[in-house]
């Protein structure tokens, strides 16, 4: 039995004690939980009770953005000590599957990944996970900047995919939280400057706050002409992350990116997209999709170590555990200038 | 004045004389023409007069795949003599291009590329080109092979952008000329097995009658279960060439290619497709587009001589020069055991 | 206690019983070996009783190339059943190692790798293996093949790392059973020609028994000559494998590749090895090393299969398991016109 | 006839008129020269006459670190005009050559290069240049960081070799010019530290200014323990560069990358190198070999212009052209603080 905030069904959350297994094995850590971000998808279950396939059938502890503090380890545990302050990576693989043994094992359908049903969250005091998925945070990096990693994560393998360049000009569709964290992952993978969309003056506020990033208010102005002002006329940005899952930002992407560069899908559209496939091969664009990532958990805490990537200005508000459900309401109400709502536990 | 198989326009082709610049610069070759194979884009400006953006707007010489005799060379040339038997690639981009100076000149703006409006094509007794893209047939590849390898470059630079590896099976959806062309550069960059798809059993037959293609007619079999049969349950093909532009030929490539595989686009299809982005990204496939072709002419050449790819089977007839008009008229009827039809000179 | 082939000590074997633990985990599979192949570090460690590390200091079996059939089946093996006929990867790396989780099993410095002391090979009626790491044998690949995959393995590996572009010509110095069996990867992977290199005539005949393979005699001609036959004069080949070890094949792999190509040092010189850097610097070379092979058992499985390689050639002599002593000391002749020795069982 | 800073011969340089051809071509532009860096090459050649098959057999202007201001244009030009503050990339290839049509202009042999012979320097008060590789500055770039963008391509271009990813640790062995720009490219490329060896305390004291970059001082330190600090232990770097030329660097190099790592060889060292492949086979590291640079310069002005790179710290001291003498005689002393002299025309 432990205390957590729990989804009971659609539109139902309460702060209440669960009945959850929590054996340590010998493989594994146990973390007291210090700080749980709240994602759009914890948000997407509350109001919905499903992600596509995934439907919340039985009561399920929410939240997998997560840091804390080891409090026990199990016999095999060599590189984690007791009292260390870790993140914690929310998917596990099967580690025989053929996706893992190639490298790719964020992409066995196998993973148990918190919060989605039927797998329990970590919104609670404390959780048992295998040492393999749980990393260091060095002493400049905050818990609350550690619960950042796992959205930060996304950012950066999507950078990996893009295989950037030193010097590239990228441009990012949409400045939600994903789309402002894959900017910085750019900016901090090579990237001289990076070009942002989005229809919401706030959000262009935050992203625009960054050095080298510049906002463009798709209100206002033409993207096109932005993107000639910054790569030159008949050209193109070199990278172009699409991460709002919006149909005309696609459009976008294929008009904007130069001959031979590269798009990376990170935006998951809720439906199928009219995607213009000869206007992508008159520029022969390579496409990269990207599902959560892989093999980037230390690359994101070291470049938030080394002053990199500054996450501290997109943390909005943080809640104490108590107030955890009235955190999820300020989530839900999807506030413009809103990146990111935390709770310390 | 020349003679010449001119599209006068929409539906009116005709052997008669037409006024041509021919001089030779220094960096070019005059070529006796000796064989053009007649290809899917030369049959559509017949029937339509234009394809997207390109119409035609005055009487234009068609043809574009062909291979011929050097019969005078420029002051420059170094690499041909008067009397080598050539094959010549059709575009010629401008060299001093930021794309071209990339190394990615199939996708210069400026290119200019034969049959393709304002630009005469080859169909005509002798032409001149660029030296730098007139390639020396071997002496056991023939004209007619020869006049094959713009049609099979494409196939070639579709797999140097898969980056095939050893011992992939690939999947080729649609059996037409470029599909089987396709499946066969497949063969020899290193797969070891392909599956065609089609529904058309005759292109299945003539796909089917080369070693190691697996023809999967869709009008009786799920594709599912031959890729299944061929690479394990639960997983799928390494790498999926799209070569038939329908639209539910995507939902096959995203359903049969594997976690972590390569999705590449060579067919074009005529509106935008409906494109299941999460689909996908649940495996997070690489897509890759392509355009006509750069720096594979040699390669294909190279292949053919080797005897890795035998084109013979694909010539399905050949016309005299004179009887040219008939010979579109059988290429526009669109037999389906017809792959390729010929014109020799 | 099994009868095995043993190395007692430097110079010396027998075949005896030998005292081996054999129990069967969930994970593994029993196999009744057929077939294993003697490979030069048999013969090394016979010769010279250790390898660089590697001291043999207790009574070892030998052997790692072998095929077989699986006669018993751990609890939770799914993809083999009793009666499949298999070949066996020799190398167990830890699944929860650094590399492994990256994809890069084969460099796990926890590996532990057949007839590698203090690891006994598998020159012994039945061994115990991961069924993760035993892969099934079509009915058209035979025990003799099958145990030939491991050695082809290599090839296959240095391939993959070479990225083959289809078309390319490539040279492979030194005519060794490697050597070989890199050239049949690389015209399977796409290659167009390969030239290989090596100063016995028997090998070279060997080599040159197979299409698209192009021997070159060091005693009688300039490995230059033959290149620029091969490539045109001033350029190189795509792809050069070293996979002699000898100091003046480095010297040719300098010389002999384009600008802009691949090195892939296959061999395994026992000295360091004097490199003229600034001569690779000029055509700026990408020079890959490989150890072993990761993830290409399947691929070589599939070439063999499909008939892209055929390895029967190969097999230079077979010998009963009672004559298992005779077979070694006829491999430690190193007979010229001897690729691979094999043991049956 | 031009006033310009000519190498007589071996030893001996003067400030003094000479002939020059400076006809303005089509595609030309005319640059008053404003500033020039003094390289090691420069000085190599006044101190020795020669740099390997490169020997100055008649007067040559030196100097190929240049910034300066279009004062004519030729009529084909279309991206400048008169006034552009400009930098010039110093070597110029044949369009048409092989390299050069697969992108890889820099290895082209027949490239013509600044201040080597028989090729002229730009240390004279105009030159004519190909407007093609001439670029403009950014208002916020300088002429003397212009001058350096030279130098820093070879770093940048290092890093694009490297495929550096988000968060990688690089080590880069020798703090001279090429190591710290090298060193400050990797971290504008993605990597989170670099670590740099060198034996001068002065060097390391200017390395070790820049944030995220931690010098090694091999008098005093062993680097393996530096590399275990910051990677853990057993594990190493993700990508080396080799920047010294010395051969104890690559034994370093070796020991210090991390299993399947990247080794850049950018130091040219004067000898063959005693390699020890084995060393590098058993973590399969990918040897990357680079010369000068293709495709960079518009990346390093960006990084340059973003502040993601800060040259000016690396400017030690500055000379009016009047004393070019003196400043090419206080380079030649190799002072340990100096990284860059320039001259100010």
């Amino acid at each position: 039995m432990a205390e957590a905030l729990v989804l009971e069904e659609r539109h139902k959350i309460a702060l209440r004690d669960i009945a959850v297994s929590e054996t340590l094995g010998p493989d594994d850590v146990r973390i007291a939980v210090h700080t749980v971000g709240i994602c759009g998808s914890d948000v997407h279950y509350y109001k919905h009770g499903a992600i596509g396939p995934f439907v919340v059938r039985e009561p399920m502890i929410l939240g997998h953005e997560a840091a804390g503090t080891v409090i026990e380890i199990g016999q095999n545990v060599r590189h984690l000590r007791i009292g260390d302050r870790v993140c914690m990576e929310p998917g596990i693989p099967d580690a025989g599957s053929r996706s893992s043994r190639l490298g790719l094992y964020n992409i066995d359908p196998a993973v148990r990944f918190w919060a989605t049903p039927p797998v329990h969250g970590c919104l609670t005091p404390t959780v048992v996970h295998p040492a393999a998925f749980t990393y260091s945070l060095p002493d400049n990096v905050s818990f609350a900047e550690g619960a950042m990693i796992e959205p930060l994560a996304v950012g950066v393998h999507a950078c990996v995919k893009a295989r950037i360049k030193p010097g590239d000009i990228c441009l990012v569709t949409g400045a939600g939280p994903i789309g402002i964290m894959t900017a910085l992952s750019a900016l901090a993978s090579g990237a001289s400057r990076v070009l942002i969309t989005d229809i919401s003056e706030a959000k262009l506020r935050i992203a625009g706050s960054y050095d080298r990033v510049l906002p463009v208010d798709l209100t206002h102005a033409g993207i096109r002409d932005a993107v000639d002002a910054t790569c030159g006329a008949d050209w193109g940005v070199d990278v172009t992350f699409e991460a709002s899952g919006f149909e005309s930002a696609y459009v976008d992407a294929l008009a904007c990116t130069r001959p031979g560069g590269t798009l990376v899908l990170v935006g998951m559209p809720p439906h199928k997209v009219g995607f213009d496939i000869v206007a992508a091969q008159a520029k022969e664009l390579s496409i990269e999709t990207v599902f959560r990532y892989a093999h980037v958990y230390d690359r994101a805490i070291a470049l938030v170590a080394s002053g990199s990537i500054d996450l501290k200005p997109l943390i909005s508000a943080t809640y104490p555990f108590r107030d955890a459900v009235a955190a999820f309401e300020r989530a839900a109400e999807g506030r413009p200038a809103d990146v990111k709502i935390q709770i310390a536990l």
